[in-house]
Protein backbone atom coordinates (compact mmCIF):
# COMPACT_ATOMS: atom_id res chain seq x y z
CA UNK A 1 0.00 0.00 0.00
CA UNK A 2 1.62 3.47 -1.59
CA UNK A 3 1.29 6.18 1.42
CA UNK A 4 0.87 9.43 -0.08
CA UNK A 5 2.46 12.54 0.47
CA UNK A 6 0.07 14.05 3.57
CA UNK A 7 -0.01 17.60 2.71
CA UNK A 8 -2.36 19.28 5.91
CA UNK A 9 -3.74 17.46 9.31
CA UNK A 10 -6.32 19.36 10.05
CA UNK A 11 -8.85 18.39 13.16
CA UNK A 12 -11.39 16.63 11.30
CA UNK A 13 -9.43 16.34 7.85
CA UNK A 14 -6.53 15.02 6.39
CA UNK A 15 -5.36 16.07 2.67
CA UNK A 16 -2.92 14.01 1.06
CA UNK A 17 -1.39 15.28 -2.54
CA UNK A 18 -4.04 14.12 -5.20
CA UNK A 19 -3.29 11.33 -7.83
CA UNK A 20 -2.90 14.01 -10.24
CA UNK A 21 -1.78 17.74 -10.46
CA UNK A 22 -4.15 20.01 -8.93
CA UNK A 23 -6.18 17.36 -7.34
CA UNK A 24 -6.25 16.08 -3.96
CA UNK A 25 -7.89 13.67 -1.53
CA UNK A 26 -9.93 14.49 1.87
CA UNK A 27 -9.85 12.36 4.09
CA UNK A 28 -12.55 12.26 6.68
CA UNK A 29 -11.70 11.73 10.48
CA UNK A 30 -13.83 10.73 13.30
CA UNK A 31 -12.04 13.22 15.36
CA UNK A 32 -14.60 15.79 16.78
CA UNK A 33 -13.17 19.02 18.73
CA UNK A 34 -14.94 21.77 20.05
CA UNK A 35 -13.96 25.30 21.51
CA UNK A 36 -11.46 25.71 19.33
CA UNK A 37 -9.49 22.45 20.47
CA UNK A 38 -10.28 22.73 24.42
CA UNK A 39 -12.64 19.82 24.10
CA UNK A 40 -11.49 16.39 21.99
CA UNK A 41 -13.51 13.18 21.23
CA UNK A 42 -14.16 10.69 18.70
CA UNK A 43 -17.22 10.10 17.22
CA UNK A 44 -17.64 6.51 15.73
CA UNK A 45 -18.72 7.06 12.14
CA UNK A 46 -18.66 10.43 11.38
CA UNK A 47 -16.24 10.61 9.09
CA UNK A 48 -17.50 7.94 6.42
CA UNK A 49 -20.91 10.12 7.25
CA UNK A 50 -19.66 13.37 6.45
CA UNK A 51 -18.36 12.08 3.60
CA UNK A 52 -21.30 11.09 2.24
CA UNK A 53 -23.42 14.14 3.44
CA UNK A 54 -20.62 16.41 1.83
CA UNK A 55 -20.49 14.49 -1.12
CA UNK A 56 -24.01 14.50 -1.84
CA UNK A 57 -24.29 18.52 -1.18
CA UNK A 58 -21.68 19.25 -3.01
CA UNK A 59 -23.05 17.44 -5.65
CA UNK A 60 -26.75 19.21 -5.79
CA UNK A 61 -25.07 22.86 -5.19
CA UNK A 62 -23.28 22.16 -8.37
CA UNK A 63 -26.68 21.56 -9.77
CA UNK A 64 -27.59 24.97 -9.36
CA UNK A 65 -24.16 26.23 -10.87
CA UNK A 66 -22.81 26.55 -7.45
CA UNK A 67 -19.08 26.11 -8.31
CA UNK A 68 -17.48 23.61 -5.58
CA UNK A 69 -13.94 21.85 -5.58
CA UNK A 70 -15.32 18.54 -5.06
CA UNK A 71 -14.82 16.05 -7.78
CA UNK A 72 -16.10 12.76 -6.83
CA UNK A 73 -16.20 10.41 -3.61
CA UNK A 74 -13.18 7.89 -3.94
CA UNK A 75 -14.28 5.35 -1.02
CA UNK A 76 -15.83 5.73 2.28
CA UNK A 77 -13.29 7.91 4.02
CA UNK A 78 -12.16 9.96 0.84
CA UNK A 79 -12.92 12.21 -1.61
CA UNK A 80 -11.17 14.09 -4.80
CA UNK A 81 -11.05 17.31 -4.80
CA UNK A 82 -9.47 20.45 -6.56
CA UNK A 83 -6.35 21.98 -5.62
CA UNK A 84 -7.60 25.34 -4.49
CA UNK A 85 -5.87 28.32 -2.50
CA UNK A 86 -8.25 28.30 0.89
CA UNK A 87 -9.36 32.17 1.61
CA UNK A 88 -9.03 31.90 5.30
CA UNK A 89 -12.12 32.89 6.60
CA UNK A 90 -15.13 31.25 8.03
CA UNK A 91 -18.52 32.30 6.38
CA UNK A 92 -20.65 31.99 8.86
CA UNK A 93 -24.53 32.20 7.68
CA UNK A 94 -27.51 32.57 10.59
CA UNK A 95 -30.87 32.15 10.25
CA UNK A 96 -31.71 31.51 13.46
CA UNK A 97 -29.41 32.67 16.78
CA UNK A 98 -27.86 30.18 17.87
CA UNK A 99 -24.06 29.80 19.15
CA UNK A 100 -21.65 32.99 20.13
CA UNK A 101 -23.86 35.00 18.69
CA UNK A 102 -26.81 34.41 21.44
CA UNK A 103 -23.99 35.58 24.14
CA UNK A 104 -21.84 38.44 22.20
CA UNK A 105 -25.14 40.31 21.09
CA UNK A 106 -27.26 39.20 23.68
CA UNK A 107 -30.00 37.59 21.59
CA UNK A 108 -32.19 34.56 22.53
CA UNK A 109 -31.06 30.93 21.53
CA UNK A 110 -33.70 29.49 19.16
CA UNK A 111 -35.34 33.34 18.10
CA UNK A 112 -35.15 33.75 13.93
CA UNK A 113 -33.11 36.56 12.83
CA UNK A 114 -35.10 39.23 10.50
CA UNK A 115 -32.89 37.80 8.10
CA UNK A 116 -30.15 35.91 7.86
CA UNK A 117 -26.64 37.43 8.36
CA UNK A 118 -23.74 36.55 6.91
CA UNK A 119 -20.46 36.68 9.44
CA UNK A 120 -16.65 36.74 8.76
CA UNK A 121 -13.91 34.81 11.07
CA UNK A 122 -10.35 34.70 10.48
CA UNK A 123 -8.99 31.48 10.06
CA UNK A 124 -6.51 31.38 13.26
CA UNK A 125 -6.44 29.07 15.95
CA UNK A 126 -3.68 30.84 17.86
CA UNK A 127 -6.32 34.20 18.02
CA UNK A 128 -9.48 32.04 18.82
CA UNK A 129 -11.10 32.68 15.00
CA UNK A 130 -11.98 36.49 15.54
CA UNK A 131 -14.95 37.95 14.10
CA UNK A 132 -13.26 40.36 11.01
CA UNK A 133 -15.03 42.84 9.09
CA UNK A 134 -14.77 42.95 5.27
CA UNK A 135 -12.52 46.28 6.24
CA UNK A 136 -10.50 43.93 7.58
CA UNK A 137 -10.22 41.35 5.07
CA UNK A 138 -9.54 43.77 2.36
CA UNK A 139 -7.30 45.79 4.15
CA UNK A 140 -4.87 42.36 4.84
CA UNK A 141 -5.54 41.25 1.77
CA UNK A 142 -7.06 38.21 2.78
CA UNK A 143 -9.68 37.91 -0.07
CA UNK A 144 -10.94 41.20 -2.52
CA UNK A 145 -13.97 43.45 -2.44
CA UNK A 146 -14.44 41.78 -5.82
CA UNK A 147 -13.95 38.13 -4.46
CA UNK A 148 -16.12 38.72 -0.69
CA UNK A 149 -19.01 40.54 -3.14
CA UNK A 150 -19.04 37.10 -5.41
CA UNK A 151 -18.50 35.28 -1.84
CA UNK A 152 -21.57 36.84 -0.02
CA UNK A 153 -23.50 36.29 -3.03
CA UNK A 154 -23.04 32.47 -3.39
CA UNK A 155 -23.10 31.91 -0.27
CA UNK A 156 -27.10 33.81 0.36
CA UNK A 157 -27.56 31.43 -3.01
CA UNK A 158 -26.70 28.37 -0.71
CA UNK A 159 -28.35 29.56 2.27
CA UNK A 160 -31.88 29.75 0.12
CA UNK A 161 -31.01 26.40 -1.49
CA UNK A 162 -29.76 24.60 1.58
CA UNK A 163 -32.61 25.87 3.99
CA UNK A 164 -35.20 24.48 1.00
CA UNK A 165 -33.33 20.75 1.13
CA UNK A 166 -33.56 20.43 4.97
CA UNK A 167 -36.95 22.23 5.54
CA UNK A 168 -37.94 19.12 2.85
CA UNK A 169 -37.47 16.64 4.86
CA UNK A 170 -38.41 18.21 8.35
CA UNK A 171 -35.57 19.57 9.63
CA UNK A 172 -34.16 23.28 9.94
CA UNK A 173 -31.26 25.17 9.06
CA UNK A 174 -29.81 27.11 11.90
CA UNK A 175 -26.79 28.04 10.66
CA UNK A 176 -23.82 26.95 8.90
CA UNK A 177 -19.91 27.93 7.97
CA UNK A 178 -18.72 27.54 4.63
CA UNK A 179 -15.22 27.93 3.53
CA UNK A 180 -14.06 29.49 -0.19
CA UNK A 181 -10.93 28.52 -2.18
CA UNK A 182 -9.30 29.89 -4.95
CA UNK A 183 -9.30 27.96 -8.54
CA UNK A 184 -6.79 28.80 -11.23
CA UNK A 185 -8.79 28.14 -14.39
CA UNK A 186 -8.47 29.82 -18.09
CA UNK A 187 -5.54 32.17 -16.37
CA UNK A 188 -7.68 33.73 -13.84
CA UNK A 189 -8.60 33.15 -10.57
CA UNK A 190 -12.06 31.77 -9.52
CA UNK A 191 -14.03 31.49 -6.45
CA UNK A 192 -14.93 28.07 -5.05
CA UNK A 193 -16.86 26.43 -2.77
CA UNK A 194 -14.25 24.37 -0.73
CA UNK A 195 -13.66 22.11 2.48
CA UNK A 196 -17.14 20.41 3.56
CA UNK A 197 -21.02 21.02 4.42
CA UNK A 198 -22.15 18.30 6.96
CA UNK A 199 -23.51 18.12 11.13
CA UNK A 200 -19.90 19.16 12.14
CA UNK A 201 -20.38 22.45 10.61
CA UNK A 202 -24.32 23.20 10.57
CA UNK A 203 -26.97 23.46 13.00
CA UNK A 204 -29.44 21.53 11.77
CA UNK A 205 -32.96 21.20 14.63
CA UNK A 206 -35.76 18.71 13.95
CA UNK A 207 -38.90 20.97 13.15
CA UNK A 208 -41.15 18.54 15.09
CA UNK A 209 -39.31 18.12 17.80
CA UNK A 210 -37.02 20.96 17.60
CA UNK A 211 -34.04 18.25 18.76
CA UNK A 212 -30.49 19.07 17.83
CA UNK A 213 -29.06 16.56 14.97
CA UNK A 214 -25.52 18.32 14.93
CA UNK A 215 -22.47 18.75 16.75
CA UNK A 216 -23.70 20.76 19.37
CA UNK A 217 -24.90 17.78 21.03
CA UNK A 218 -20.65 16.69 21.39
CA UNK A 219 -19.93 19.75 22.37
CA UNK A 220 -23.10 20.02 24.79
CA UNK A 221 -22.75 16.62 25.99
CA UNK A 222 -26.00 15.82 25.35
CA UNK A 223 -25.47 11.91 23.90
CA UNK A 224 -26.74 10.14 21.07
CA UNK A 225 -24.21 12.14 18.64
CA UNK A 226 -23.55 9.36 16.67
CA UNK A 227 -27.10 8.97 15.87
CA UNK A 228 -27.59 13.08 14.96
CA UNK A 229 -25.36 12.61 12.24
CA UNK A 230 -27.05 9.05 11.01
CA UNK A 231 -29.98 10.80 11.05
CA UNK A 232 -29.08 13.54 9.04
CA UNK A 233 -27.86 11.01 6.86
CA UNK A 234 -31.07 9.01 6.39
CA UNK A 235 -33.16 11.82 6.32
CA UNK A 236 -31.24 12.93 3.08
CA UNK A 237 -31.24 9.47 1.92
CA UNK A 238 -27.79 8.72 1.04
CA UNK A 239 -27.33 5.72 3.05
CA UNK A 240 -30.10 2.87 2.48
CA UNK A 241 -30.96 2.48 6.75
CA UNK A 242 -29.96 -1.31 5.62
CA UNK A 243 -26.71 -0.61 4.44
CA UNK A 244 -25.99 1.38 7.31
CA UNK A 245 -24.30 -1.66 9.65
CA UNK A 246 -22.44 -2.81 7.04
CA UNK A 247 -20.56 0.96 6.55
CA UNK A 248 -20.10 1.43 10.15
CA UNK A 249 -17.69 -1.75 10.47
CA UNK A 250 -15.79 -1.68 7.74
CA UNK A 251 -12.41 -0.67 8.30
CA UNK A 252 -11.79 2.86 8.13
CA UNK A 253 -8.06 2.96 7.82
CA UNK A 254 -7.94 1.29 4.76
CA UNK A 255 -6.98 3.73 2.18
CA UNK A 256 -8.02 3.03 -1.49
CA UNK B 1 -29.64 78.81 39.86
CA UNK B 2 -31.88 76.78 37.71
CA UNK B 3 -31.52 73.14 37.40
CA UNK B 4 -32.22 72.02 34.40
CA UNK B 5 -33.92 68.56 33.67
CA UNK B 6 -30.84 65.97 33.81
CA UNK B 7 -31.43 63.94 30.45
CA UNK B 8 -28.63 61.44 30.87
CA UNK B 9 -25.96 60.84 32.88
CA UNK B 10 -22.92 59.04 30.89
CA UNK B 11 -19.49 58.07 32.38
CA UNK B 12 -17.75 61.65 31.04
CA UNK B 13 -20.84 63.67 30.01
CA UNK B 14 -23.85 64.59 31.34
CA UNK B 15 -26.76 65.57 29.39
CA UNK B 16 -29.73 68.36 30.32
CA UNK B 17 -32.34 69.62 28.68
CA UNK B 18 -31.27 72.74 26.28
CA UNK B 19 -33.12 76.20 26.66
CA UNK B 20 -34.72 75.99 23.66
CA UNK B 21 -36.87 72.64 21.70
CA UNK B 22 -34.28 70.81 19.76
CA UNK B 23 -31.16 71.84 21.51
CA UNK B 24 -29.50 69.94 24.83
CA UNK B 25 -26.54 70.98 26.74
CA UNK B 26 -23.54 68.61 26.47
CA UNK B 27 -21.95 68.95 30.14
CA UNK B 28 -18.00 67.79 30.36
CA UNK B 29 -17.13 65.68 33.46
CA UNK B 30 -13.30 64.84 34.81
CA UNK B 31 -14.41 61.57 35.58
CA UNK B 32 -12.62 59.00 33.50
CA UNK B 33 -12.75 55.42 33.44
CA UNK B 34 -11.68 52.20 31.51
CA UNK B 35 -12.01 48.56 30.56
CA UNK B 36 -15.90 49.73 30.52
CA UNK B 37 -15.92 51.02 33.52
CA UNK B 38 -13.76 48.37 35.50
CA UNK B 39 -11.18 51.14 35.81
CA UNK B 40 -12.79 54.73 37.51
CA UNK B 41 -10.69 57.75 38.34
CA UNK B 42 -10.74 61.58 37.49
CA UNK B 43 -8.97 63.40 35.67
CA UNK B 44 -8.07 66.96 36.94
CA UNK B 45 -9.40 69.53 34.32
CA UNK B 46 -10.51 66.63 31.73
CA UNK B 47 -13.96 68.19 31.33
CA UNK B 48 -12.81 71.77 30.77
CA UNK B 49 -10.29 70.48 28.17
CA UNK B 50 -12.49 68.10 26.46
CA UNK B 51 -15.10 70.78 26.42
CA UNK B 52 -12.74 73.39 24.44
CA UNK B 53 -10.90 70.52 22.11
CA UNK B 54 -14.43 69.23 20.82
CA UNK B 55 -15.54 72.31 20.37
CA UNK B 56 -12.69 73.37 18.08
CA UNK B 57 -12.97 70.25 15.92
CA UNK B 58 -16.26 70.46 15.56
CA UNK B 59 -15.90 73.53 14.47
CA UNK B 60 -12.93 72.67 11.88
CA UNK B 61 -15.15 69.56 10.63
CA UNK B 62 -17.89 71.91 9.69
CA UNK B 63 -15.73 73.80 7.59
CA UNK B 64 -15.14 71.34 5.49
CA UNK B 65 -18.52 70.63 5.03
CA UNK B 66 -18.99 67.65 8.00
CA UNK B 67 -22.50 68.23 9.80
CA UNK B 68 -22.04 68.19 13.15
CA UNK B 69 -24.92 68.49 15.89
CA UNK B 70 -22.35 71.47 17.55
CA UNK B 71 -24.20 74.65 17.87
CA UNK B 72 -21.87 76.77 20.42
CA UNK B 73 -19.80 76.66 23.97
CA UNK B 74 -21.76 78.04 26.62
CA UNK B 75 -19.04 78.22 29.66
CA UNK B 76 -16.06 76.11 30.90
CA UNK B 77 -17.41 72.87 30.77
CA UNK B 78 -20.73 72.91 28.77
CA UNK B 79 -21.84 73.27 25.14
CA UNK B 80 -24.97 73.55 23.20
CA UNK B 81 -26.00 70.76 20.81
CA UNK B 82 -28.40 69.88 18.57
CA UNK B 83 -31.05 67.22 19.78
CA UNK B 84 -30.20 64.49 17.64
CA UNK B 85 -31.37 60.23 17.93
CA UNK B 86 -28.08 58.57 18.68
CA UNK B 87 -27.16 56.04 15.95
CA UNK B 88 -26.21 52.85 19.20
CA UNK B 89 -22.60 52.21 17.59
CA UNK B 90 -19.17 53.60 17.98
CA UNK B 91 -17.16 54.43 14.70
CA UNK B 92 -13.69 53.24 15.03
CA UNK B 93 -10.86 54.68 12.74
CA UNK B 94 -7.59 52.74 12.62
CA UNK B 95 -5.01 54.05 10.98
CA UNK B 96 -2.20 52.27 12.77
CA UNK B 97 -2.67 49.27 15.28
CA UNK B 98 -2.76 50.00 18.82
CA UNK B 99 -5.69 49.12 21.54
CA UNK B 100 -8.15 45.90 20.97
CA UNK B 101 -7.17 45.23 17.16
CA UNK B 102 -3.91 44.13 18.52
CA UNK B 103 -4.99 41.10 20.67
CA UNK B 104 -7.59 40.40 18.48
CA UNK B 105 -5.94 39.89 15.22
CA UNK B 106 -2.45 39.30 16.51
CA UNK B 107 -0.82 42.80 14.89
CA UNK B 108 1.97 44.61 16.38
CA UNK B 109 1.50 47.69 18.33
CA UNK B 110 2.46 50.79 16.74
CA UNK B 111 2.41 49.01 12.84
CA UNK B 112 0.73 51.09 10.60
CA UNK B 113 -2.19 49.38 8.53
CA UNK B 114 -2.07 49.22 5.06
CA UNK B 115 -5.03 51.91 4.76
CA UNK B 116 -7.55 53.08 7.54
CA UNK B 117 -10.25 50.47 9.10
CA UNK B 118 -13.45 51.42 9.97
CA UNK B 119 -14.91 49.16 12.91
CA UNK B 120 -18.71 49.26 14.45
CA UNK B 121 -19.07 48.11 17.80
CA UNK B 122 -22.30 48.02 19.14
CA UNK B 123 -22.87 50.54 21.99
CA UNK B 124 -24.04 48.62 25.00
CA UNK B 125 -22.61 48.23 27.82
CA UNK B 126 -23.75 45.03 29.32
CA UNK B 127 -22.18 43.25 26.12
CA UNK B 128 -19.06 45.06 26.18
CA UNK B 129 -19.46 46.93 23.36
CA UNK B 130 -19.25 43.96 20.92
CA UNK B 131 -17.68 44.05 17.34
CA UNK B 132 -20.35 44.18 15.28
CA UNK B 133 -20.52 43.70 10.66
CA UNK B 134 -22.66 45.62 8.46
CA UNK B 135 -24.75 42.70 8.33
CA UNK B 136 -25.74 43.06 11.94
CA UNK B 137 -26.14 46.65 11.86
CA UNK B 138 -28.79 46.38 8.77
CA UNK B 139 -30.47 43.49 9.86
CA UNK B 140 -31.45 44.80 13.63
CA UNK B 141 -32.02 48.33 12.22
CA UNK B 142 -29.51 49.90 14.24
CA UNK B 143 -28.80 51.74 11.44
CA UNK B 144 -29.92 51.46 7.16
CA UNK B 145 -27.18 50.44 4.79
CA UNK B 146 -27.83 54.03 3.04
CA UNK B 147 -26.82 55.56 6.70
CA UNK B 148 -23.93 53.73 7.24
CA UNK B 149 -22.74 54.46 3.56
CA UNK B 150 -22.66 58.08 4.77
CA UNK B 151 -21.12 57.55 8.19
CA UNK B 152 -18.17 55.22 6.44
CA UNK B 153 -18.11 58.39 4.05
CA UNK B 154 -18.09 60.99 6.47
CA UNK B 155 -15.63 58.98 8.59
CA UNK B 156 -13.10 58.69 6.25
CA UNK B 157 -12.97 62.54 5.50
CA UNK B 158 -12.60 63.37 9.11
CA UNK B 159 -9.75 61.12 9.10
CA UNK B 160 -7.89 62.44 6.65
CA UNK B 161 -8.66 66.00 7.75
CA UNK B 162 -7.91 65.20 11.46
CA UNK B 163 -4.64 63.23 10.54
CA UNK B 164 -3.45 66.87 8.20
CA UNK B 165 -4.14 68.77 11.24
CA UNK B 166 -2.35 66.81 13.84
CA UNK B 167 0.60 65.82 11.63
CA UNK B 168 0.43 69.44 11.42
CA UNK B 169 0.88 70.12 15.08
CA UNK B 170 3.70 67.18 15.39
CA UNK B 171 0.97 64.19 16.43
CA UNK B 172 0.60 61.34 15.00
CA UNK B 173 -3.16 60.10 14.83
CA UNK B 174 -3.25 56.56 15.85
CA UNK B 175 -7.12 56.01 16.27
CA UNK B 176 -10.51 57.68 17.43
CA UNK B 177 -14.03 56.71 17.86
CA UNK B 178 -17.00 58.92 16.65
CA UNK B 179 -20.80 58.80 17.14
CA UNK B 180 -23.17 59.69 14.79
CA UNK B 181 -27.25 60.73 15.55
CA UNK B 182 -30.30 61.48 13.49
CA UNK B 183 -31.18 65.21 13.05
CA UNK B 184 -34.95 65.71 11.81
CA UNK B 185 -34.52 68.68 9.44
CA UNK B 186 -36.69 69.63 6.37
CA UNK B 187 -38.72 66.69 6.79
CA UNK B 188 -36.46 63.98 6.46
CA UNK B 189 -33.17 62.64 8.81
CA UNK B 190 -29.86 63.84 8.35
CA UNK B 191 -26.72 61.88 10.02
CA UNK B 192 -24.64 64.76 11.88
CA UNK B 193 -21.70 63.76 13.54
CA UNK B 194 -22.36 63.56 17.34
CA UNK B 195 -20.70 63.35 21.09
CA UNK B 196 -16.95 64.75 21.03
CA UNK B 197 -13.77 64.58 19.84
CA UNK B 198 -11.29 64.53 22.38
CA UNK B 199 -8.32 62.81 23.52
CA UNK B 200 -10.82 60.60 25.21
CA UNK B 201 -11.87 58.81 22.09
CA UNK B 202 -8.77 59.63 20.47
CA UNK B 203 -4.97 57.80 20.44
CA UNK B 204 -2.54 60.77 19.93
CA UNK B 205 1.02 59.87 19.68
CA UNK B 206 3.72 62.60 19.47
CA UNK B 207 5.62 62.68 16.24
CA UNK B 208 8.96 63.22 17.71
CA UNK B 209 9.14 60.97 20.48
CA UNK B 210 6.41 58.28 20.17
CA UNK B 211 4.74 59.96 23.96
CA UNK B 212 1.45 59.24 24.41
CA UNK B 213 -0.95 62.08 24.79
CA UNK B 214 -4.09 60.67 25.49
CA UNK B 215 -6.13 58.38 27.76
CA UNK B 216 -4.28 55.94 27.40
CA UNK B 217 -1.95 57.26 29.89
CA UNK B 218 -4.54 56.66 31.89
CA UNK B 219 -5.47 53.32 31.60
CA UNK B 220 -2.40 52.24 31.30
CA UNK B 221 -1.09 53.83 34.36
CA UNK B 222 1.61 56.01 32.23
CA UNK B 223 1.27 59.30 34.94
CA UNK B 224 0.86 62.55 32.91
CA UNK B 225 -2.32 62.38 32.17
CA UNK B 226 -3.41 66.01 32.73
CA UNK B 227 -0.24 67.55 31.08
CA UNK B 228 -1.26 64.87 28.27
CA UNK B 229 -5.06 66.79 27.73
CA UNK B 230 -3.36 70.02 28.28
CA UNK B 231 -1.02 69.58 25.35
CA UNK B 232 -3.19 69.00 22.79
CA UNK B 233 -4.88 71.91 23.88
CA UNK B 234 -1.51 73.62 23.60
CA UNK B 235 -0.68 72.28 20.19
CA UNK B 236 -4.09 73.20 18.88
CA UNK B 237 -3.84 76.79 19.99
CA UNK B 238 -7.04 76.91 21.72
CA UNK B 239 -6.00 77.74 25.15
CA UNK B 240 -3.25 80.20 25.76
CA UNK B 241 -0.74 78.86 27.64
CA UNK B 242 -0.47 81.67 30.25
CA UNK B 243 -4.64 81.85 30.85
CA UNK B 244 -4.21 77.64 31.13
CA UNK B 245 -3.71 78.41 34.97
CA UNK B 246 -6.78 80.64 35.80
CA UNK B 247 -8.80 77.64 33.74
CA UNK B 248 -7.72 75.44 36.18
CA UNK B 249 -8.17 77.04 39.05
CA UNK B 250 -12.00 78.24 37.92
CA UNK B 251 -15.09 76.69 39.68
CA UNK B 252 -15.86 73.57 37.39
CA UNK B 253 -19.25 72.92 38.85
CA UNK B 254 -20.53 76.76 38.13
CA UNK B 255 -23.42 75.81 35.44
CA UNK B 256 -24.55 79.02 33.33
Amino acid sequence: MTRRRKIYEGKAKILYEGPEPGTIVQYFKDDATAGNGAKKGTITGKGVLNNRISEYLMLQLAEINIPTHFIRRLNMREQLVKSVEIIPLEIVVRNVAAGSIVKRLGLDEGKKLPRPIVEYYLKNDELNDPLVLEDHITTFNWATLQEMDEIVSYTLRINDFLRGLFAGIGIKLIDFKLEYGRLWKDDEFHIVLADEISPDNCRFWDMASGEKLDKDRFRRDLGKVEEAYQEIAKRLKIIPEKNFEVIESSNPEHME
